[in-house]
């Protein structure tokens, strides 16, 4: 084993950080079950090279839990039910264990009928879309998860932030190949980009936000304040400013899915949806998967999604790139280097955990290596 | 009735424009009803203002029909078939009627079961997308339709054409607003942007094309040849090249779309879809719709969409312009145009259309206000 000196960001063994977080929420008076769950989602997007949905965002699911924007005791309650539907209220639930309730439904739905679909209203932050959406992969279903989020992003020529990043994942598996897992947010980039630019000084590429008056918004910090302010200004849609490279497709995407995560659901959308202190970050969600062999045996439908995959690994890559991958295989490849090496996180991140865990009486686990 | 002069590129009567596609396709031996709907879906694309779909490509269709790329009298095949699915393989018919036949039965499956998907193989070009996905709104459902298309787009540090443009087309009804109908190519550009360009002898712009070597490609008759030739090159997926800017994320949906109508339709995918002699540019289709009432009331929820769309287009714009729109408002409002000042033909069209009319013997109409 690897001893890490002090440049390098620690590591951790997945299970005893999966743990650590448990035991945080357990403190703030979630369910057991519930609790290793939602655990397991945040380690699960660091062991895939997703940082930004890992743990460092324990302090945020903590904050929310301590006012109340997540109620650690809520009871989902089912609205309406079908054969192949479920519409459900969080009630305000942790994000994580009321999403994995509803693609659990989705499933036993699409097992006996072919397709399931489920709305989560009144929810909070649930994680990486693709964890619900990889659910369908070992029942060889197409799986689909989406969730609406604080409005960032400006539509097309607009100077208002009126949707969020709006993730999509859909899931599909092979045989031989890794599953095909696509999750992305239909806004070019994250806020936490703008961040990132804002701590260094540097000016923001153009196509990747516009300021209040609809213009190239260069200067993350005024940006960033603006925004804050709800003044104007915001993220383009994927495809970036006005049409000529497809913004008004990104933003297409992003009201789709806040047209089936919020109107749908029954839940607040667009410019409604506020992560701050009057309107606590509540989202809704939305979940479906289907039966392959509703159409084609799903045996023939994972060998032609090898040479699928196949196809595009092996694509000649451009002179200066030294591989093509696609959707989810930088992902697995990632999480093969976790099992193998442990889950690194970034040594800020885990300094804020220490943190967490003083506060509430909870032992960070030592980082591998660490003497 | 305006007397246009020469420069005004000729408009016409909507249903003269359609009977005249319909008795060009019935001298090509379809039926008179699938002719006349063959008619109506190109003469809509033109309405709705996108010419690239419209009747512009009746040379192709009846270059197709010459070929036996379309098969006139194809009868489609039940491949399976459960309450909420169909697999059709649609023997190589014109795209057109195969694909209402399969949005026909998503709907009649979804009004009973609550869900409908179809899925059709050997294919043809079927006109807009958004022609099928609209179909669901008056029977307060969401409508979805893909379909794959001849290779063009290069994945994420590629090289190669590896998907076409891949379009997604999404309708979600309102109330007093119109609806919603997003129909958007998964790729940064359509070929027809490159073609313009290459007239034009205009530079590309970054973010469109990759050349061979997987470089900006600036030049677009070289770019044309190379893709021509199939020796490399080719459209960016929507985000343009690399990953800065989210092109991961169009390579992702094209390839989304790809599985849908490609592996799981049981057609060809991928680098094996080509629009040549040889493979005579069969595709396959993906349709789906479901029942808004599954979730909440569907009056609910279309006063919902009232809200969220009324919100978008009274996002103050950008200050160098007039509007912000939500995705299907211009294609409506084009349609409005047309339904009162006649369907535009650009000049060259409509000359086309005449050569073809006097080679099988059908008289083109007048245009509105000819002499």
């Amino acid at each position: 084993m690897t001893i890490f000196d002090e440049s390098y960001d620690p590591r951790f063994e997945r299970e005893a950080l999966i743990n650590f977080c448990r035991d945080v929420f357990v403190h703030y008076g979630l369910e057991r079950d519930d609790a290793t769950l939602s655990g397991r989602v945040l380690v699960a997007a660091d062991a895939r090279g997703i940082p930004s949905h890992g743990v460092a965002r324990l302090a945020r699911y903590v904050a929310g839990l301590e006012t109340g924007a997540i109620v650690a005791d809520a009871v989902p309650e089912v609205m309406h039910e079908t054969p192949i539907s479920i519409a459900l209220d969080a009630r305000g639930a942790m994000g994580v264990p009321v999403s994995e309730l509803a693609m659990k439904s989705v499933l036993d739905k699409a097992r006996t009928g072919g397709a399931g679909f489920a709305t989560v209203r009144d929810s909070n932050h649930f994680g990486i879309a693709a964890w619900y959406a990889m659910q369908a992969l070992e029942h060889d279903m197409i799986g689909i998860a989406m969730t609406n989020t604080a409005a960032l992003g400006v539509p097309t020529d607009g100077t208002r932030c009126m949707f969020g990043t709006n993730p999509i994942a859909f899931a599909a598996p092979a045989d031989k190949e890794h599953a095909f897992v696509l999750d992305m947010a239909t806004t070019a980039v994250p806020r936490g980009k703008i961040e990132v630019y804002a701590r260094r000084g540097k000016p923001l590429p153009e196509g990747w936000a516009a300021d209040a008056r609809g213009r190239h918004a260069s200067d993350a910090p005024s940006l960033l304040d603006s925004m804050n302010r709800y003044a104007g200004g915001g993220l383009h849609p994927l495809g970036g400013a006005g049409t000529m490279f497809g913004g008004h497709k990104g933003y297409g995407l992003a009201v789709m899915v806040d047209i089936l995560c919020g109107a749908l659901a029954g839940h607040a959308f667009g410019q409604h949806v506020r992560d701050n202190a009057e309107a606590a970050g509540r989202v809704g969600h939305f979940f479906a998967a289907f039966r392959i062999d509703m159409f084609r045996p799903a045996a023939e439908f994972r060998r032609d999604m090898d040479q699928l995959l196949n196809d595009l690994r092996n694509c000649p890559p451009a002179e200066d790139r030294e591989r093509v991958y696609y959707a989810g295989l930088k992902e697995i490849e990632a999480e093969e280097a976790a099992a193998r090496d442990g889950v690194i996180i970034e040594e800020a991140v885990a300094a804020k955990l220490n943190d967490i865990g003083t506060r509430v009486g909870v032992a960070l686990p030592p980082a591998i290596g660490a003497k």
